[in-house]
């Protein structure tokens, strides 16, 4: 399965993968998930928001048990974030058949439409809207960087933008949903596991501080009559880094946007984006708090002017826990004694997140020995993945048979 | 002649001025040169490079005494960087015939084409192809952020780009040259003068450093495994502030580029530009040396890789003592005992540092209170402006009579 959905979309230059929702190499590899359910005997089903489904006995039954993942990429992304959960649901699959499981449950596989946002700036656009937490209204908005709308890149790869809209009577037949993922950070590395269970995702949001001082000439301008905002943003950049590590959090700086940004000119604006996420939303806001309090003591001091705006939210997701608890269970009743089951949160988002609202919903992590993820450089062993599978499979057979 | 000027090239939102070289605000503020001219019976000559010249008397003559600046702007630019050296080199003219001084030599005004290099990126256009120090060829790779060439806007605005080319046979002509200009910081704002003369142009240069680190997802890469290039950008910053303040000097990062610049991903690559000036070429080397050390330090504690990459360098600019010393002599010799006229040095570059190689230059400049350059905000009190132009026609008296 791997060989075949590795060269789609990868850029020669970088190695990086560029699988945009509803470009080429998206489609392609939606061609690619039919095709692989179909070899399987699978019904296959393309749901109103450009999500696809594969199913073993009939989902009108209801309290399925389904697993899937994405196969969309961030920009020169990496060759796991997504596609793992993917094939490793249709390889558990075949390990359940080669172990002669019969399943009193349907079964679904699913791979979720636009999970990364690299394409219109929001993640999780499918599940987003089959579970209500997008409105057409706004999906409908949605435009990328070269002006081209969703609906319009939707209608283009052959699909019909105006039956998107919530399809809770879809999510309302599953039972419960378990996403793999390989894991976007070293926890199992440092714990010496294969495969870890997800307790929550972090909260975390997104800050735009825009620095403003006074344009000037560089070369003529004494240090003293400055008003630099560059020189308040350093400094805030280094506090984001001192609170998130003095609360065991993350925050950083990663998007810049200078005027008049010119070698010889002091700048009139720097506006820098925090991205910010704690274990809990009492650490999250203390860690938040003590950047903006740091960056306004520097900008006052430097005559600057610093306003702060949240441009987005999102709290905390904790998981099922009893559905957590049932998986933890599974795997460490394992015969492979050394199989233990870290359970970690998470700071990144997912298609299990949106659901969780709606659906009793887990998460299965797999070792990635660097933690480098969203970069072509993203990896994991080829024995972890195995472990993977493994275990999604021990845990699609006990769910089943609950 | 300010009323006539001051509308041109005017934008209605910033108030700034966006008269860039070739462009239909800069025709204008040509036209109008060209009308101040005629309007004195000066004799027009609009030489090979763009650069526009009204004589009073015959140039051919030799050991002509000219003044002048330039009427282009940067994006957003005051009022008086520039034209106010144009206007008061007219109004000065006007004032020596007001008070029947009659001319033993040649008198010239000049207006020197794309003397910001807003629109190609180079400064002083004009002069450097006139005094042999920008060859045609590098002239006609000049190209603006759409993608024109300089030769291609010669062209558009009615000019002949295959004429350019070193024109030292009419710099030969000129005895003495006089640069009238805004101050650019606040030195005789401080000094409580109106006018100033200039010593030197402190030797300048840029300096690109590009920080690569690992691009990894914001959300999930623990503090402790990242090499993030923003940090190590950010501490250089700082450090860039703390090496000029010791040093008397100055030092601006101004300019940014990160990759690959999103909210949620750590940086690979933060390219930052750094501009430095200072008195002697002693202390720019020290101010350099202690900031490239330090962000080399900054950089490896965090397994962040630096290079540096010096862009471009200008020397010490050193003015005509002798020519500097009469101007001192006279305007100390003037009947206003209140005109004193400190001499000093600035870190702007300008067209008459480019001439000063071939011709005997100087430099006058007039009190800024706020020191404001290159903005809207850049300002000069009329009393001052009028001081401005008195000192000038004494000057230009004074030399004409040598």
């Amino acid at each position: 399965m791997w060989r075949e959905l590795q060269p789609i979309g990868r850029h020669p230059g970088t190695g990086g993968y560029r699988r945009f929702a509803w470009g080429g190499a998206d489609l392609e590899c939606r061609d690619w998930f039919r095709e692989q359910a179909e070899a399987r005997g699978l019904v296959y089903e393309l749901d109103r928001n450009g999500n696809q489904w594969a199913w073993l006995g009939d989902p009108a039954a209801g309290d399925a048990v389904v697993t899937g993942s994405h196969l969309d990429s961030v920009p020169d992304g990496g060759a796991f974030d997504g596609p793992l959960g993917v094939v490793s649901s249709f390889a558990a699959l075949d390990e359940l058949r080669a172990r002669g499981v019969r399943f009193t449950k349907p079964l679904g596989i699913v791979n979720f439409g636009d999970e990364e946002g690299a394409r219109f700036g929001l993640a999780c656009v499918g599940s987003r809207l089959s579970a209500g937490q997008l409105t057409v209204d706004q999906a409908h908005r949605l435009t990328d960087a070269d002006g081209v709308t969703l609906p319009r890149a939707m209608e283009a790869a052959g699909y019909d933008p105006e039956a998107i809209g919530p399809d809770r009577e879809r999510l309302a037949r599953i039972g419960a949903f378990v996403e793999l993922h390989v894991e976007q950070g070293r926890a199992l590395d440092i714990t010496g596991d294969r495969v870890g269970v997800a307790s929550a995702i972090w909260p975390h949001g997104r800050w735009r501080f825009d620095f403003r001082g006074e344009a000037n000439h560089a070369g003529t301008t004494r240090l003293a009559d400055r008003h630099d905002p560059m020189l308040s943003y350093a400094e805030s950049v280094l506090a984001a880094r001192r609170e998130a590590r003095l609360a065991g959090a993350v925050a950083t700086f990663g998007k810049i946007s200078v005027e008049p940004n010119g070698v010889n000119a002091i700048p009139s604006l720097v506006r820098g984006w925090l991205d910010s996420r704690a274990a809990d939303q009492a650490t999250l806001d203390t860690v938040v708090d003590g950047i903006e309090r740091a960056a306004r003591e520097y900008a006052e001091a430097q005559g600057v002017r610093l306003d702060v705006v949240r441009e987005s939210f999102t709290p905390v997701v904790e998981f099922d826990h009893a559905l957590r608890d049932e998986i933890a269970r599974i795997l460490g009743a394992d015969e492979d004694a050394e199989l233990k089951v870290p359970v970690l949160g998470t700071g990144a988002g997912h298609d299990a997140g949106i659901l969780s609202g709606t659906v009793p919903t887990a998460m299965l992590f797999v070792r990635n020995p660097t933690g480098v993820s969203h970069s072509p450089a993203e990896y994991a062993a080829e024995d972890d993945c195995v472990a993977g599978v493994t275990a999604l499979a021990d845990v699609l057979e006990g769910l089943a048979r609950r």
